[in-house]
């Protein structure tokens, strides 16, 4: 199998492996005790070392599990990088979460005390918090990580506005600005990732790590025919019902149409599964730091990985088929009649 | 006539009229000559002492127009608030146009020439330009006002997220900051006004001066049945192709009707046209600085003040009333299951 | 003939054109009066409104002739990009020369006075200077350019180091800092503009306008045989002794070999010149803002400017032929036993 | 014998003795045990209360056995300057070693337990890195002095470049920037110590600590006739390896010639071994601050230590004779014909 490459998590000097590994639904989830360990170790041993969980996965068992597992197998810390997420809270107080001082100082010590480590490598804002004012967030995060809780802080689903509102801060009062941005980047849902942030990637050298590279499983063409049981869409049936019932709209129909061309595309010219070409797609990306997967069963690890042989096989060919498929590029920023000049990546 | 009250300019000490006058397609365009004497006289002498132009407007005519008016009607400089926009340029050299350090300092030296005055109040910058970086178009600005050139700088068309960028760059280096933004607000025009900018209100006390209050005419009720001549859209029909087309199909069809009923509580309820409510509406909105009126005849400038006399009797009833018509209010921004306290207008 | 394209200078928002063309030796010195005119205008008329002079050039004569001829010919002041440069100095004087605050604010006013203009575009320090402590310098040309003197500042044969000296000094004082280089940069010299300023391309967005794209003329090809009479390193004998003297060694054969190569290469190949590869060679390199081209007739700057066809000819396939031929490659920084990931491409 | 000289470090106030011991290859490396205690003792008792190690040193044994040898001889702390570095790393993980935070923090622990100390009192990196921006680096050595982890940081083997971007971003926050650089200096490396850093004396007060005076023993005059058995280019013969091929080309034999000259300069006229004039003339340049001393046995401190004998008596005349002989004397940097005043030594 081809090796798990590294790259720089934005303009920072921490490594991260192109995969990593996240805790969403599933580790402490859908998943509890000794496949948790099982998952965690065919990854480590395959070259993926970053784990990523938050205080809200599983209501604090993803980060309770993840803990137990490291120390279980073993691991020395300073050869894992591990990130976790704070937001949404555990309980319904009216400072359980956001991005109060008081939240984000309570809340990192705590999920430190979950995962019964010292320290994580990253600690993410799972959300922006409108009803902060950015001066106080910037603040008790970079307090954090003068007090040895976090070695950097990003961001997760924030704008782009929010992003340059954060830098602000950190130039005006020398603080640490965030690194990186979490966010969903897949071949359905490419406005934010590719449109409103490209600014930021020059300015800052923002990382990605991208979340829902599958599009929660509809790249991987499982849900062609319908919602089998056993997948996310059925488990989770709930939380995921807009998707569900979209798919059976114009909208979602189209996608399906798509990911079936995309199948012949992966399958006859790539010798791969379209769920290998989408992971691909994503990580060849050079502004994607990481690409977060998720797996309820060490096999799952083990497969997505074969993605990593398809990336060199994207060429410039390739993927001008691929976006004639997708048909959903975002259009340059307006220059407003004047030759398009590096627009957008301002210094 | 009720009298024409002064507002401060976003955060700034100037006290601009809460109707202002544009030269946009009027002046030095569709009009010139003592025509545009009369207009300036009687807007002059009913309370209107600001006049907005442009670099681009009627290729440069417009200033030209507006300074000589200024000049032979002999008003005073300190009477009267002067503002124009660059951007566009009036050639098409490379370094013609755009927000360059080289366009700023040459743009706004013709635009003086073309005003015949030492200076302006405001310079706007006409539109964003992604292709110079931020920090070289704050420090243009700044040294256009250490010049003398100008007291205040502006932007028009910029997105939050580029005003933030600016604000950024002015607090680095300690210049001079934007004060408000020209943008387009009326009844169907919401979303950038009311939801983008609403963060800026608060934390930058930013200032809106507002063109397209009445929808280019549409909101006057005179496209309820067709493009009469002599109307906006028949004279520059190319430039509003794209709106005209839309006054078709469904989208301007539900907007004619919805004047129409405007035009009922206008008419039944406030005792005025549609086009007073409509004016009155954007004017009484508090991050409104100013609404630039445009005309092309003297009578349209007075028959619009008419609208100052609407405001006190947009009671909180007769809002939810129009808000019940228009039914396009912007939701409020996203705070994740947390209470709306304070929601966006941060710091 | 392909159109003159245009990038921007450095991280600023001027337009260069990819060829300018420079004074140095040619215009008002061994090129006076109608024949300098001549040049000007073939190049203006070619799309390059870009023009490079320096107090040293011709001791004063070429700013002379340059702004004589741009006044005869009747040139738009905002259509052109006049670039001059200080450090040399006129006279023996002490303070005659060097970057003193002295020398730089009556340098550039004397400079002004010779072109007969109000202002520069770009004001180039010609050399570093070691005897003048870094922050008088650049608050020397800050001054300038709050003047209004000049748009932006820039500096020649400075290295690395004296360059990352300069940001330091404007990031402490908040002042302008240089925006590009004007540097060598040609088949045989590569060192510098590719290695050493390599980190600064990034961090600061440097741009070089480069001089001496054909070695001196060694890349026309036009030394094979010998020193023709007439060519610049028979009338500046003196000035270019070492060069000639280094062509009769091993150094000089191997490069007079390499130019035969490369020769067959392009005529073969590419259906053009060598003096058309090498000039593309250097325009294609995504760091350069301009290439400087020097002309004693008219006919040479049409000439030149077929290089513009050459450009999209050369093909990843073709630069690796270009490099087995040159074998020249400057060595990427060492990471020491690290893995390269963008190596000194620091934020 | 003289007394070992106290110097300051740099621009700090710590004092540091001018010969100082160093574990480099010997202490935990071909010595462990008792004779490291022994050496330790001799030199502690000499006056030489400076210690350098490195985590990369004998990975990781030397600053364990340096740990234990101080704690066995009950030193204590304050009479002693400690030393450590960071950069190689003990592991091949991806982010073991080299600069990032994760490592800088991690790594400095790390070295604090081996070393059983709670501080060192200088940190230093142990060679630059050129994938992390260097803004985060000064930010992570600044977080190990305010932890109290290290009283003060510095570099090693960094370009003048390298060192001038630490400053800057020291200014730019307000951080800890680096008081010195650790670098080889002696007779046959002269360039970067004496040239490129000289800026750096001036302007930051920059001291050095040097390794290698004796250029690897080849100051001695051991290697004059081969390679003895024992000696560190036979026992070290891998990492020697271009060293050692060097001795038998005409730039080695042209070395060895010069250090039989210096052998009978300092036998017949200073009265001494040509490696104590090789350390005294390392020792009496005024930005030395220590030179560190390697050694395998006890009496070669002792015997290195009469070269401070030797420093008084290198006079002015003396000084000219080595220069004649060695006659490798770094250019002075260029002033473009301007007289030389204070070349370099700017700020």
């Amino acid at each position: 199998m081809s090796e798990v490459k590294f790259r720089r998590l934005g303009p920072s000097g921490l490594r991260v492996p192109l995969f990593s590994l996240g805790g969403w639904l599933t580790l402490g989830g859908t998943v509890v005790g000794d496949p948790v360990k099982d998952i965690i170790k065919v990854a480590f041993d395959n070259g993926i070392n970053m784990f990523d969980t938050a205080e809200a996965y599983a209501k604090g068992r993803s980060e309770q599990e993840m803990g137990r597992v490291i120390k279980e197998l073993g691991l020395r810390r300073t050869d894992l990088v591990i990130t976790t997420k704070l937001f949404w809270g555990l309980r319904n107080g009216p400072n359980d979460g956001g991005l109060s001082r008081k939240h984000i100082i309570e809340g990192t010590k705590e999920c430190l005390e979950r995962l019964g480590l010292d320290y994580v490598d990253v600690i993410f804002a799972h959300r922006p918090d409108v009803s902060v004012p950015m001066e106080e967030i910037v603040r008790a995060f970079n307090w954090v990580i003068e007090k040895g809780w976090a070695h950097y802080w990003a961001t997760s689903e924030w704008s782009a506005y929010e992003i340059e509102e954060a830098q602000h801060v950190a130039t005006k009062f020398g603080l640490h600005p965030p690194i990186a941005e979490q966010c969903q980047h897949n071949m359905f849902h490419r406005e934010r990732p590719e449109k409103e942030y490209h600014p930021l990637y020059k300015k800052y050298d923002l990382g990605i790590t991208v979340f829902s590279a599958l599009a929660s499983g509809l790249l991987t063409g499982k849900y062609n025919d319908g919602i089998p049981e056993g997948t996310r869409f059925a488990t989770h049936s709930k939380f995921f019902k807009g998707t569900v019932d979209s798919l059976q709209k114009e909208d979602g129909l189209t996608k399906i149409r798509k990911v079936n061309e995309l199948s012949t595309l992966a399958e006859q010219e790539l010798g791969c599964s379209v769920t290998h070409l989408a992971l691909a797609w994503v990580a060849k990306n050079p502004n994607t730091s990481t690409v977060i997967l998720g797996a309820s069963k060490p096999e799952q690890v083990l497969d997505n990985l074969k993605a990593l042989e398809v990336i060199p096989k994207l060429t410039p060919e390739v993927m001008d088929k691929i976006e004639a498929i997708l048909d959903n590029k975002s259009a340059p920023p307006p220059t407003f009649g004047r030759p398009h000049l590096d627009p957008m990546g301002r210094l």
